[in-house]
């Protein structure tokens, strides 16, 4: 049975989140609406891995199986003549039996973005996080050096994060300005539940000046989510890439 | 009474025009419904012009006459928190009391933002018009060309136009790329109903051969409707300044 894997995008406005939760309208669900029409079956979708309400997706993976003899580009237009506006399939292809959208994952990038201005924008209200303050970009490099590497991430993760190993690699932090917006850039092997906004929350306070830079080792040793900085909004975060092996592009026999 | 005028932008995502209707949600009620509040007395709203459902704005100008003595930076201030997120007031200035948003307008310069693609982006279903066709930009500037000037432009306007004369002066057209969208420029001295979106539909069946550019001067010459182009959607369209005399922007006395 083929397994097919697709790269889409959404955005996260007007969704209760990815996955599926009774009554709430989530990606998943309308995922799983569109392939059980074509399919005229029940399919089974799996991601890369969920995203709360309000957050977006520029790259999100997900793969399904299906008995359907479709090639890639003809799965493409016809999931999007399928899925409501706000999802849209960005490419499809045929991947061996065995891959997997979330254990496949090598790694993702997140990016988040932030409206540096004391007037609202209406464009942005759903898509930037508004931010009034200045920042001092310098000291948040300066953190930001500091949490990247392998560490255990206690202290930036929801305090109500199920998993026990909480050690993961953050690659890359980085910052970059563009059409008026500052954007944030985590590349890392594994991300926990809110890991990615409560990074920002915290640098956010090192750039006004509310914690030092030079206190990130110890909020890292600290393993304690009341230490660190507020969680923050959900509508500035995109999923933006999910890193997998080379292998797992290609068919293996 | 000092007479207050504002620029404001709204996403048009949300609202059923800038005209107060019965029961729907426009603009103008949101803003008379804020300054009602603030001036605690019935407060008319008067803007340079009406915008259709969906359309957005980056420069509406509207003014209205108020009692309370406010500064104009505590104004921007007071008005934003009582509005809905989908409007900003951008700048608030106390006017002379015969200033008139509409009357007073000199002219105007809207922007049609077209995101040329195959495939949807679900970020710009409600802020750009998707189309996948190839365009030949230089028979486009041709046909602009034929286009700017002073014209009846009875072709280019609804139908349901109720203004009898409608002779109006096109100062400029122009293309430009930015962020992977194709945003076209219109600046003239008055608008009809409909007439940018008559002319981008016009201007895109140029782009695509469907039309000779210089088959406008016989479009203008036939004052007729049924000739031209489709009507672009709404969702592509920013009114995006509005231009007064000098005079209009300082006290006279």
């Amino acid at each position: 049975m083929p397994r097919i894997k697709c790269i889409i995008s959404y955005d996260g406005t007007g969704f209760s989140g990815y996955q599926v939760q009774p009554g709430k309208r989530t990606v998943q669900s309308e995922l799983v609406k569109a392939l059980e029409r074509l399919n005229k079956t029940s399919i089974r979708v799996s991601a890369s891995g969920r995203t709360d309400a309000g957050v977006h997706a520029r790259g999100q993976v997900i793969h399904f199986d299906t008995m359907l003899e479709i090639e890639p580009a003809r799965w493409q237009i016809a999931l999007n003549s399928l899925l409501p506006d706000d999802i849209a399939v960005r490419s499809v292809e045929i991947v061996r039996p065995d891959f997997h959208a979330r254990f496949d994952a090598a790694g993702k990038e997140y990016r988040y973005f932030l409206l540096q201005s004391k007037n609202r924008d209406p464009f942005q209200r759903n898509y930037a996080y508004q931010f009034q303050y200045e920042l001092d970009l310098d000291s948040m490099r300066e953190a930001a050096r500091l949490l990247i590497g392998t560490h255990d991430f206690t202290s930036f993760c929801s305090a109500k994060t199920e998993v026990e190993d909480r050690v993961r690699t953050l690659q890359e932090i980085d910052f970059y300005e563009e059409n008026g917006l500052l954007v944030f850039r985590f590349v890392g092997e594994g991300f926990l539940y809110n890991m990615v906004r409560i990074l920002v929350g915290t640098l956010l306070e090192v750039g006004t000046g509310k914690r030092a830079a030079g206190s990130m080792p110890q909020l890292i040793e600290a393993r304690d989510r009341t230490q660190t900085g507020k969680t923050a909004p959900g509508h500035g975060l995109y999923l933006w890439k999910v890193f997998y092996g080379e292998e797992h592009h290609q068919f293996e026999n």
